[in-house]
């Protein structure tokens, strides 16, 4: 598998460790990871910090010419919020582990020009599978059904 | 003046204060502020506390219900993620102070069915504009040009 979606998939996992949604992200950058996160909603009582948000807060105050020369690596396919996050930023490449338990804001950032890469990775399906299952409510707190 | 707008000035104000970007902004449910903030850019170093974003992040974790009976006020007229976010949320309403400095995604709100209220209040654009006057660099910094 891919060393950053590999990473990101880390990430996620780490998060659910803590008693968190299992998503993470990484932001990469010329071969290199330059900011990685995960969902910290339960962590930090957090409604921005979703795992592609924490990675880019934590890859710090960057140039635009580094965003539009960089690659976001999530593990699920990335919501409305995170998606106009991409938009803002410039970021021209999005590699998503899968979008079968969520489809986010795909065709907009597509018809934007950003380029996606959907991996549909089983394990990714399975974790997040498992884990709206097990907690359904929590999953549909905020945006509810 | 509008007493949430007046509200959203001031966090506005507090930023500048600060040494950050003068935006500000508060959510309000039931004729109550539950959540108010400003740009953390400088403060933080932060590339997603937003004004809008802030004073989503401190109103804490709502149910969907909640933000589907909210308004949003900000500053200014909000950026790619902070429309991502109200999206996200199904924030039904938002009042912008202004839209002279700079236009966000205004088009594709209202293309979702989010209502727009702008107010092009003098002060604000006075107060943006002598910001970015004062501090081309960092306002270019992040989205260039």
């Amino acid at each position: 598998m891919d060393q950053f979606l590999k990473a990101a998939i880390e990430e996620a996992e780490q998060g659910w460790q803590e008693g968190g949604i299992p998503i993470g992200s990484v932001l990469v950058h010329d071969g290199e990871i330059i900011g990685r996160g995960h969902n910290r909603r339960i962590q930090k009582g957090s409604t921005i910090l979703h795992g592609e948000m924490d990675a880019l807060e934590h890859a710090g105050r960057l140039s635009a010419s580094v965003y539009k020369n960089s690659t976001l690596y999530t593990t699920l396919s990335p919501c409305a919020m995170c998606s106009g996050t991409i938009l803002l930023y410039g970021i021209p490449h999005v590699v998503i582990a899968e979008n079968v338990n969520f489809t986010g804001e795909e065709e907009l950032l597509k018809s934007r020009g950003v380029k996606l890469d959907i991996v549909q990775d089983d394990y990714c399906i399975k974790m997040m599978a498992t884990f709206i299952k097990e907690n359904p409510k929590l999953w549909n707190e905020d945006i509810g059904e």
